[in-house]
């Protein structure tokens, strides 16, 4: 176990809206942080103390970072694992290797939830188009085509409602590393953010309920509008996946809810902060971005209770040009990503309403 | 009026903690921090975008870093006053150099409360130590003389109970622009922060009762507890003191409350937001920095109201060690200024509590 002070410096590979948020959370316990990241003008550079531009498969650069900084984090999943080999020989890295390898293929991913015993919807690994077919017979119609790795936001699925539509579906992924999943109805999408300390401690946030537009988050309420009897049951499925893999930080568990068993299905996960979390930096006394800098430092994982009930929206896109709206509204805590262009689709902002828990 | 959109780039004199804070909520709205500060390692620098280090008498540097930046404010109050009419030449600096040069006196500053109406301890500006014993024969004992320039945190003062005192204090003082000023006995010392935005918006946050410990401020309790008939009194004072010096930003009155009349004595105003101030980062739906950041960029003024009573304790020197006591604290929201060392009287952190209000 490491245990880090203020002073310390703490590495981020992810220059993104959650690099950002990530950086003031250091910045708040005294931590300073590194930011590695290729891109020009990313978000996070503007709060940090320093800044490595480089390409995430640059070794000597990465080498270099690794020998400026006390511990290494992330905030996507998609940093190639021989990057991370490559650091964890100089510094810790939070969360391990281990983990970013099963989060970044559906099928290991689904392989150890259903090892652990943990639903997801039926699934079949293929690599090719005749094995699609064959797998399809099991599965059975409507399914959904997802590429093993680097989906996210909708992006590399595709769904085919019968055996005709599958040849343009295959064509459209242009990948021979499919997963075939059954389409499950469900009646809410939620996430739990759970964080594990380095000792072995557990602290998950309230199950919120994920509202999407255009295959992308819009909203989040927390805590989900469901029993707080189910909302537990999540939780302990949560706390089982971070137990499971020996996580340390924070990690998004995305489950589907029906009325019909099983209950719980997990959708994905994700081994880092999550959109699905942001209302914790106003409605609670840690939030996910305090508790994964907290986690990967070795200090004590902090309280995750709910102050009252709350909204978070997503701003996409030209959304942002509403700013004015939400400085007017006194409910409103209103963040901007420092982005410079609202292009369609893109995370510019978000807004949080805590509303008092009686209403 | 100048609106600043996110994007636009704030310029901070100074790189205390108050900068430091300033840039994190600047960031969270989606502006650029550029922090102008002489000191090497300073907490600021370590959140911002970009940084000057230079001195804040370099005309050269200053009208270099006026060029660069959209707006100009600063987190201190002795930044000298040319340099803020250099500024000016250049970009727009709020608060404006006339707040600066009334509240850099005492003198001025209190000859401009009493000429507004609004009462202070009684007060004469003396030069020489003749005069100093001529005026404590009017003013009585015990008496308090204050440099009229440069105090804080009690440096620059002297209590002399008799005239048999003043030799001595006057030797410590070691100044010709003295102000000696009754010792008024007080029940409670209060602050008002208050802000005013350029379109003559005001919004006040809750009256802090205010607890020093060596002259330094310990805790910041609010609301202030005395009643809410009181408060409004005193709120009434601060929104007279910044309509009436045409204020924009946070600026921080503090106030003596007796049971006698006059019940409210201003004891300082500070064109700037205020350590008494710091609860409202996790108390309040708009804080005190994001505010400051909203009234300069010309945005409208945010929500202000209590979401619970809130105790704000400052870490000074060594408390800062004690962090893991308070992070294991459920209901303690833990800051650390990024400070190297904990010098004793040095501000290291602070911690906010917010208790539900029922309590």
């Amino acid at each position: 176990m490491i245990k880090l002070g203020p002073g310390a410096v703490i590495g981020i590979l992810g220059g993104g809206q959650l690099g950002r948020m990530l950086a003031m959370a250091a910045a708040q316990l005294g931590y300073h942080t590194h930011i590695y990241c290729p891109d020009e003008r990313n978000p996070a550079e503007q709060v940090t103390d320093r800044l490595s531009r480089n390409c995430y498969t640059d070794e000597a650069a990465l080498i270099k970072f690794a020998k400026q900084v006390d511990v290494v984090t992330y905030e996507f999943e998609n940093i190639p694992v021989a990057s991370v080999e490559i650091l964890r020989q100089h510094v810790p890295v939070f969360p391990s290797a281990d983990v970013l390898r099963v989060s970044q293929d559906r099928l290991q991913e689904k392989d150890f939830l259903n090892d652990i015993g943990i639903d997801t919807a039926p699934y079949k690994a293929v690599s090719t188009e005749i094995e699609a077919q064959e797998a399809l017979k099991i599965i059975g119609f409507p399914a959904v085509l997802k590429t093993r790795r680097l989906g996210y936001d909708g992006k590399g699925q595709a769904i085919v409602k019968n055996s005709e539509e599958l040849p343009k579906a295959w064509a459209k992924l242009n990948s021979h590393e499919i997963i075939i999943e059954a389409f499950i109805p469900f009646d809410m999408e939620i996430s739990v953010l759970a964080a594990r300390g380095q000792d072995g401690d557990i602290k998950c946030f309230d199950p919120a309920e994920n509202i999407h537009k255009n295959h992308i988050l819009d909203l989040s309420i927390a805590p989900a509008r469901i029993t707080p009897e189910r909302r537990q049951q999540a939780v302990a499925i949560a706390r089982k996946i971070v137990a499971e893999l020996d996580y340390v930080g924070v990690l998004a568990v995305e489950f589907f809810v029906s009325s019909a068993a099983p209950i719980f299905r997990v959708n994905e996960i994700a081994p880092r902060v999550h959109n699905s979390g942001h209302w914790s930096i106003e409605a609670c006394p840690t939030s996910q971005f305090e508790q994964h800098i907290r986690a990967i430092c070795g200090l004590p994982l902090g309280d995750t209770s709910l102050y009252g009930r709350a909204e978070m929206k997503n701003l996409i896109g030209d959304d942002i040009h509403d700013m004015d709206l939400y400085l007017k509204d006194p409910d409103a805590n209103f963040h901007h990503y420092g982005k410079k262009h609202a292009r369609p689709g893109r995370k510019m902002g978000h807004v949080t309403r805590i509303l008092p828990t009686v209403k």
